[in-house]
């Protein structure tokens, strides 16, 4: 039987930095790996709260009221409606679990932002059921 | 600012197998922690999804299909309505994230069977608002 899977090495063979990929999916959500260097973008998700641990290297999350520094084997949970920005001094791989209509930056869009197409690429072609 | 948490400290802390705790939430999901040995019972969840993570040691998840053997850092999504029976044949310490509404193990029960209440006490008691 397959489809067990390690978030980390998964994480560890992503080519492009800040471009989430599904790994999973339990209910309504999705399970996802980054590879991030530098800083996403300020940013919030009005419905959903967004699940940040860390596979390798430390993440910063600034926030309004203060940031809180995550390191390997750390999570924390941006609640919804939290403006935030994820910063990595230096690269930093992560598993995020979210709900499946979250948007990447949320209403705001820049050059890093990612469709969720593009965040399913990875998942729909290890399952053998291309579009 | 606080509330960033380590899976695998708390689960490492846990003085009863078998006994999850929540740890964080997600919207409407719990994250929680479970060290385990042993096997816990055959059950399934009717309506939900059930993620395990390996934070220490080595999952069997035994299903009617076959099994699926986790190795530290692997991940596995029992889908709803499968029947599954966790066994850890050495110690091995987990995450685990479900939905609030699922049940310890299912409509199953067995003196292993841990009510939602129980396995919110360690999460309401660090937020400081005990019952």
């Amino acid at each position: 039987m397959a489809n067990r899977t390690s978030p980390k090495d998964l994480a560890a063979s992503l080519t492009e930095l800040w471009s989430p990929k599904v790994i999973a999916e339990i209910d309504d959500s999705y399970v996802k790996v980054a590879k991030v260097h530098g800083e996403l973008a300020w940013h919030s998700h009005d419905h959903e709260d967004e699940l940040f641990f860390v596979l390798k290297g430390r993440l910063r999350i600034e926030m309004e009221s203060g940031s809180v520094d995550l390191r390997e084997g750390e999570l924390y949970v941006v609640p919804k409606g939290i403006l935030h920005n994820p910063v990595a001094d230096e690269e930093c791989h992560l598993m995020l679990i979210e709900r499946k209509a979250t948007l990447h930056t949320g209403s705001t869009v820049t050059d890093r932002t990612r469709s969720l197409e593009e965040q399913l690429d990875r998942f729909e072609s290890e399952r053998g059921n291309g579009r």
